[in-house]
């Protein structure tokens, strides 16, 4: 039987999503409780993609298989009773056996929470602390030229040897009505490369202080160069909100 | 020179805030870094009153002296770059020299934040996880009992040997607009004994469960006997918001 399950994490507390030796990451801790779930047997999951470190997650989505069928509400309930209380499984699903969590994703989303006023303690690690007032009109303006089909190449690793072209299907700038110097940006795509949030984001945030134009990410995304974009984002700010397949 | 400190911190990662041998609290990380300040010199902080282990606080004051006069707003940015990223100090004063943070307080502003919604493991330090729906309704009811000036002794450590009476001047049961299962309760007093807002939170969760009645509070509030209220509401929730002085 091949499992679907949605889940939220801190990520404050873990070198990332993805098991590595030595570090304390969401896959391992979930893997562990599986493993006594399933009578001492390693149970692998596949998440949609990895976070990285401090990077939280609201809906990350992983499969799983596991021989016996289990009851899917006893089989929640089990899980989170083994995980560390900043890691949840929110729903589990029968999903058929041909079903990749990774592979079948359609779009994800992400969000990124800046706080422009006041450094607030409480909340250094879930939104980044920016602390400065940012043109907001400026980069609500540079975010529609990320938009479409582009080669994203500036805004990741250069030493990826991949495909750099990616879509954004949708941005959005949102500001907090209550507290106005807290803004979210909102990215949907088809997919996204390591640290391409964040340098996108980072790349905003100097548009924002004036140091950039909006104008300039169209400079930036034909130079295909990751020096030409700001400074990376902290990844205390970013969530991934959700992973969409097909119906 | 005397100097009103007003600081916010993230409480979860402290044992309290008050200082004791062995453990890592608010009071002693700012002392700490007083006493390279003051030039090796030790500096003692008297704040508004002590918050509990994992109790948050937004604005919470504190006085010290210092012999020599330091321009504030190096005084402030000193002491930040030294203390510990979650506190802040967002604001220094001088104050008169009789001024005293503790004896001169007017009135106190607490609030706690509950989920009634899905556990959220990235508010999970930070608003309590209740997961359950409560009737508002009958909690803003049992709120208004609480007003005024009774003996709380029933909503506190019942080996205190003092007088329990206390006067609640303003409470206040908030409905964030964006998610209606996260609720705030406001409490506004003149002082509160240790776990009197937590006790009394508990006890306003039972009657939102349906175990008590808003009316009940009227006999625990007689009986004068802690094991008549609620059970203890979890410190993550509460934050001290505000501390009054006299203009």
């Amino acid at each position: 039987m091949r499992y679907l399950m949605t889940f939220s994490y801190d990520g404050s507390k873990y070198q990332g999503y993805q098991k590595q030796p030595n570090v304390r990451t969401i896959q391992e801790e979930i893997e562990k409780a599986l493993f006594k779930i399933a009578g001492n047997r390693t149970i692998s999951i596949h998440a949609s993609g990895r976070t990285d470190s401090g990077v939280h997650a609201l809906n990350q989505k992983a499969h799983f298989d596991l021989e016996n069928k289990i009851e899917i509400e006893r089989l929640k309930h089990s899980i989170n009773s083994l995980i560390p209380k900043d890691i949840f499984v929110k729903k589990i699903e029968e999903v058929c056996s041909d079903f990749h969590a990774r592979f079948d994703v359609i779009h994800k989303e992400y969000i990124y929470k800046v706080n422009m006023g006041e450094y607030n303690p409480i909340e250094k690690d879930y939104v980044y602390q920016c602390c400065e007032k940012l043109d907001v009109a400026e980069m609500d303006r540079a975010l529609k030229y990320l938009e479409g089909t582009h080669d994203f190449k500036s805004f990741t690793k250069n030493d990826l040897k991949e495909n750099y072209v990616r879509t954004i299907l949708r941005t959005n700038l949102l500001i907090n009505k209550k507290n106005h110097n807290m803004i979210t940006f909102v990215f949907v795509g088809t997919g996204f490369m390591r640290y391409q949030v964040r340098n996108m984001v980072g790349t905003l945030i100097e548009i924002g202080k004036g140091k950039k134009k909006s104008v300039d990410i169209i400079d930036i995304l034909n130079a295909k160069d990751r020096s030409k974009a700001g400074v990376i984002a902290p990844s205390s700010g970013l969530y991934l909100k959700n992973v969409n397949y097909n119906e």
